[in-house]
């Protein structure tokens, strides 16, 4: 999506290659929303580890950031033999594979690439099409989001006022996002709405890259503390709701997202306020049998402890640095713990409709659809 | 209640007086929770300073602070004529009411003490009346706490886990707390139980002031984010929600209080968790008909888009300070806006019952009740 930096606007991608230098080229999530930086990485294991310090994250990004590590790894080999090639090849799998290792989109998308490499003959074959399965595998999660974008964007007319949770995102995504495309679709259909994010604690996704995202394409938005939503949707003033998903069970049409996610749920059903939820179909899981059963991450407390900022006060004063860096406040009491669920569960019952790149569908006809959303049982 | 400080336990009241120099007595709860510090006013400017700046907080502590604001004044004044007298106290009213001009506290609680002077002929037994008044009005403010809890602590069994939302603990009252009195009263009786604190977003009352408090009586307990109540009565770990309220309405049973209330009682009224709210008399409202009429504070968004902490990170140092303080940072993207209502309107429907000193009552009852509760209409 378009960044204007000091005046210049720019569309970016979050992942993007560079073949003239062989270089992956990554905007620096962790410096959002205060800094904008492009990172080059000239070396697949630069590239394991911009996975790793979570330079990039989010699930499509993270997985066309392995696609391209891999591509880039393929084309760093230099000799003529074919074996010693395919050991290499396997080596920087493995390297990228293990930058975060229970996250399963990475995997998916080097097998798809790794799957394509072997259709060539001779290592310059193999590196040529390592290259274009990477660009393929990016261009193909940017054009599941636009799909999502054109589904979902008839839900948006002008004054809608969308309540979001977390970041499923640009950033997340190459590119547009999956709970973001339907607004980037209805603005470019000339459509005038209000968005409010979640700050989305303990992290604050949402007030920093959503907000951020929004502030940059131009759309209407507020940020809101997580405790506000109730409020504003028993005045009446949410009209519809949109967040992304982690994992959704194909059979179930549970689905499992940020934590917080299920209490927003909660409160659009009793106000009866639409509530979707906007996925790729390589999130739906075709073989838990029940939401239950789904994992859920119990993260550091200190995540909830406390929060990163720019630090504002002038009694502080950065050492070697030119303006004020993040930097970790402690708020809570310092005697206390927290706990920290990572993620939340949403039953079908709550959710009005999941929208993919194949078209919007009630949660519980995802098993009977399910030819046509890739579930192969 | 007790307080441990470099391994010595003392008992303190939010709200104290020291006859032998005429001074008020306030714990400082801007610094809370990361430092516990007794301020003492020897004059009734200074007192009305520590209502205004924030020292102190809170609605039965604010009420305490002028009640003794008053006789402090009243017994600081040097002279023999009534009418200078009387006309000073004038003044030392309406210095402290302006302190915080919204609080109806402060003013009701100055009004009993003045209506108790004027029973005194001169102006030694007027200030001699005062001082008894305004120890009494703390008393009382203890006393109807206590009473909360006596009644509450028949909720809260062993093993029980309750779920707290802000602070309407004894910080804010000049000791014990209501939404904390029963949990207090249930500590005496030798229960063990467990409390999730909300850190209640955006001024994280629950993670600075309950959980400091809960730490400082030794009561088992976990910090969580706002976003992660609705996930653990989900998976059945919360049996108990207590609250407080800053308006409940006779009439109605509706309840105003902190943003992020109404959502805890939509959740735990989808989970069948009993939901009680804790209330001292004097926050009952029995003229306004009904909840959307209350009005609703629109806070600074500034209180959204970060949060206050103490700085953690080395890269940091504090100029001429000893240890790291405060500092405010921005957590928010630089170029977003935030929305903060301060406050949400709870129905009596999705309310268990009403904790007031009188008994426990089901909010629907209060009207009915309302020779007992104080109701004077």
């Amino acid at each position: 999506m378009n960044v204007t930096v000091r005046g210049r606007t720019r569309h970016h991608r979050t992942v993007a290659f560079d073949e003239s230098h062989n270089a992956v080229v990554l905007i620096d999530q962790r410096l959002l929303p205060h800094e904008f930086k492009l990172v080059r990485t000239r070396d697949f294991r630069v590239t394991a580890a911009s996975i790793r310090d979570m330079t990039v994250r989010g699930a499509g990004a993270i997985g066309a950031t392995a696609a391209y590590g891999l591509a880039q790894g393929a084309r760093a080999f230099r000799g003529r033999d074919i074996a010693k090639f395919t050991a290499h090849v396997g080596l920087v799998f493995e390297l990228l594979k293990d930058a975060r290792p229970t996250a399963v989109d990475p995997v998916n998308a080097m097998l798809q690439v790794r799957a394509r490499m072997r259709r060539g003959a001779t290592i310059a074959e193999q590196q040529q099409l390592a290259m274009a399965a990477a660009h393929e595998f990016a261009d193909e999660d940017v054009a599941h989001c636009e799909a999502i974008g054109r589904h979902g964007a008839k839900l948006i007319l002008n004054g809608t006022r969308v309540l979001t949770h977390c970041n499923a995102g640009w950033l997340a995504f190459v590119d547009v996002g999956t709970a973001t495309a339907p607004l980037y679709a209805a603005q470019a259909r000339g459509r005038k709405f209000h968005v409010f994010c979640d700050e989305t604690r303990p992290r604050c996704q949402g007030a920093t890259l959503t907000a951020w995202e929004l502030a940059q394409q131009g759309i209407a938005h507020e940020i809101i503390a997580d405790n506000a939503a109730g409020h504003l949707m028993q005045r009446g003033e949410v009209d519809l709701v949109l967040v992304g998903s982690d994992r959704t069970l194909g059979r179930t049409g549970e689905v499992a997202n940020k934590i917080g996610t299920y209490t927003k749920a909660v409160l659009a059903h009793r106000h009866r306020i639409p509530f979707y939820v906007c996925i790729p179909l390589s999130t739906i899981d075709w073989n838990l049998r029940r939401g239950l059963d789904i994992p859920i991450e119990e993260r550091s407390g200190d995540e909830v402890l406390g929060a990163w900022g720019a630090v504002q006060s002038s009694r502080f004063k950065v050492q070697g640095s030119r303006f004020p860096r993040r930097a970790f406040v402690r708020i809570a009491n310092p005697a206390s713990r927290a706990r920290n669920p990572g993620f939340d569960v949403t039953p079908a019952e709550l959710i009005t409709g999941i929208i993919t790149p194949a078209g919007i569908f009630k949660p519980r006809d995802l098993w009977r659809e399910r030819a046509r959303l890739g579930g192969t049982r």
